[in-house]
């Protein structure tokens, strides 16, 4: 049952990195073959080095179920791209952070799985969440979306505390992905729209230690 | 037999990345020590990510030939550059493409090897080919290759292509192997001489869904 | 006696590099988590690689010692900033070699423990030294240390053959990594210093070969 949920979350967020990867790739003008290349790297990068990092099998060697899934979710986009209105930066911020949501819990229960503590996993998890779309933007040459000092690194914490807390409550398991997915994708996409910050550096009233674990 | 050609191909195929490594850093001015690190990378970066996915012991590791090889590609290229008249930027394209075809092959080989069915070894060869040029470009700040819009991963995957179809026409081992280049290198280096490109977004009258496995 | 020695040296060559991560974070005016992730990542980078590439557990995955002192080392530097006076980009420069000179060692170690020869454990402990503060600085959109044309993996060299020298004299194993540590920190610090050079390709008078192993 567990597994299932997992198969399906994980089969449902290489999809949404794939298309994040596709949309950047077209923005930056990659116009071949090459934004096929970008968008697989961001679907699978997260989760290839989390189970590189774990010493499991890799995802996507075991079940061709990813792979379909990400060159199905890259050939819709681009079909999308092609005949349809060009899309706002909004729907890119939203599409990649859905993704971090879902391989930030896939991080961290796979590491919780494999006997790790609580500290690695929410480690693990930010790095599954994290690494897809770091190694998008940097082939890109972008500006990573992580370190361009908006909430987004905070929010995968943030969803990874959430899981943690609701997990402890003995809530269905089910309750416990959308309860995180949701906390994640809220303080992403709405410290995108507010324009929410955190600050490390600058406001001295702000104990820092609260917010590194 | 087929162990030892995967040997010669594998040190051949480290050597011309190397030289394609060096020569990137020498045109990036990268005039100190550097330059032996981002060869390297550029040579040993691909196979080592595919060997790492497929859970194999790293190539250079446990045979010494690969490093040396490496080592001496890039001190025959700082001697040849120091001594030598400068090359055009074709001859770079051209290491660069036979160096691709190479690890592609490769890379489909190990994967077949390893029980992986045909769309995994397909993506493996990409992987192993594509991964090391990308280092350098990323590492040397240049817009990857891969990205360039042109043909490249496009001939990739056709040499990886090429080489199924042959293998499975009952074709002696070595022609497979020949052919395969054959098809990466001509694509590749032609598409830089001619202007060829792949048009996944713009260009109406071409169905992309061909062109995507 | 020798795992307490390198278990020390582990958890201290994470804590410099995780300041060198922060103090590059900082400058680059990565004001929110971003800058966490980058220094975990500068810490971490170097010594997960070497795991991965030697196909052992991942350190920091085995033992929370090395988070802990990875996040700490993160904290501390936040408050510092936060505090005191702005310190001066030569600081930088030395925690970085102070890591580089670690980690260099204990990829040399770690590899010859784990059976390779001399030529393969001098590239993996480049490969750890560097690494770290290589992802660092693609991140954080600089020139590479590394590729800046100044002494950075020549003193990683320099360092990795007095270790060996020193150890076939039969000298005290803490006297070896206390001399290898010296060699790299002060070649590397000193070329920052006097603006020494390693030039590969211009001066013609110097064999390339003595530099190259």
């Amino acid at each position: 049952m567990t597994t299932e949920y997992f198969h399906f979350l994980g089969v449902l967020g290489v999809a949404f990195f794939a298309v994040s990867g596709t949309l950047l790739g077209h923005e930056k003008k990659i116009n071949g073959f090459g934004v096929v290349v970008v968008a697989a790297m961001t679907a699978l990068g997260g989760g290839t080095v989390r189970d590189v990092l774990l010493g499991e099998p890799i995802f996507w060697i075991s079940s061709p179920d990813y792979l379909l899934s990400t060159y199905s979710a890259i050939i819709g986009t681009i079909l999308f791209i092609r005949y349809m209105p060009p899309l706002s930066n909004y729907y890119f911020i939203f599409v990649d952070a859905v993704g971090l949501a879902i391989f930030n819990i896939m991080g961290i229960e796979k590491a919780l799985i494999n006997g790790s503590g609580m500290i690695v996993a929410i480690t693990m998890g930010m790095t599954t969440g994290i690494f897809g779309g770091l190694m998008r933007d940097v082939v890109c040459r972008e500006i990573p979306l992580v370190m361009q000092g908006d909430v987004y690194a905070s929010a995968c914490l943030a969803g990874g505390l959430s899981y943690a807390a609701l997990f402890s409550l003995d809530i269905p398991y089910v309750w416990c992905i959308v309860g995180s997915i949701l906390v994640t994708v809220l303080l992403r996409v709405g410290s995108e729209h507010w324009g929410w910050r955190v600050n490390l550096f600058k406001k001295r009233n702000a104990a820092p230690s609260e917010k590194v674990p």
